[in-house]
């Protein structure tokens, strides 16, 4: 069974964070040069909240506010929903649907070590279908 | 093999649509308040394109636009990847990953029959995987 740990070694261990002060225009332009969807929010080491292009298309124009003078604090998720290196994809894919988010930062010993997204665990379930193929392949052709 | 046109029998046929002329505060006023993440555009009966959270958050204020004077069609997606009743889940999961969409338009001649978004999609695998797993418990306790 396929896990968090497997997937992070595959696509590697960087985060992208932004601090919990910082303007939100500040935020969707990181999201935009680095081709994401949510950035987490640090406060030093402390994972204090996840912000995503959702957060800034339901909480800023639409609630009277502005990018340039509002801080992420305002409309990140502050409670976020953490996986572990451990926990199997399944789990994951579990929790993404019934809680409805895309996101999940991996935290080992109260440490963020990765962050695992809807579309990772999309491929991770590709590719494992593919190697199961090819396994039959090869049992087949003996 | 779990088909595009079984999630559609889960999910309903319903899409949640746009004009092309809108003004991109319509569009996402309208996704918040259905609590979804695209809508399609359509000319009539005609697709002519797509627009996400993404593209707001990408195309708006960080090209100098604005939201309230700004058409749907000035930022949306027009070359939208569709995907028929009888493709396959697998299909449409390799679609998300190559060409990074999280939705997916179902068209059956030439009209628009339902979407498909890369939540479906998990949810899809994970309802397989409990019936294969249920299956297997029926069969092991005879």
């Amino acid at each position: 069974m396929l896990q968090v740990k497997h997937l992070l070694a595959e696509k590697g261990h960087d985060v992208h964070t932004i601090g919990p002060d910082a303007p939100v225009l500040e935020a969707i332009r990181s999201m935009a040069e680095r081709h994401i969807g949510a950035l987490l929010v640090m406060r030093g080491d402390e994972l204090v909240g996840i912000v995503s292009e959702r957060d800034y298309a339901r909480k800023v124009i639409l609630l009277g506010r502005h990018s340039d003078d509002t801080p992420v604090n305002e409309i990140m998720s502050p409670n976020v929903l953490t996986v572990g290196p451990e926990d199997t994809v399944e789990t994951c894919m579990r929790l993404c649907t019934d809680r409805r988010v895309r996101h999940l930062p991996v935290v080992e010993s109260r440490k963020v070590v990765g962050l695992v997204s809807i579309g990772d665990l999309v491929k991770a379930v590709i590719s494992e279908q593919s190697t199961q193929i090819e396994q039959l392949e090869r049992y087949i052709a003996g």
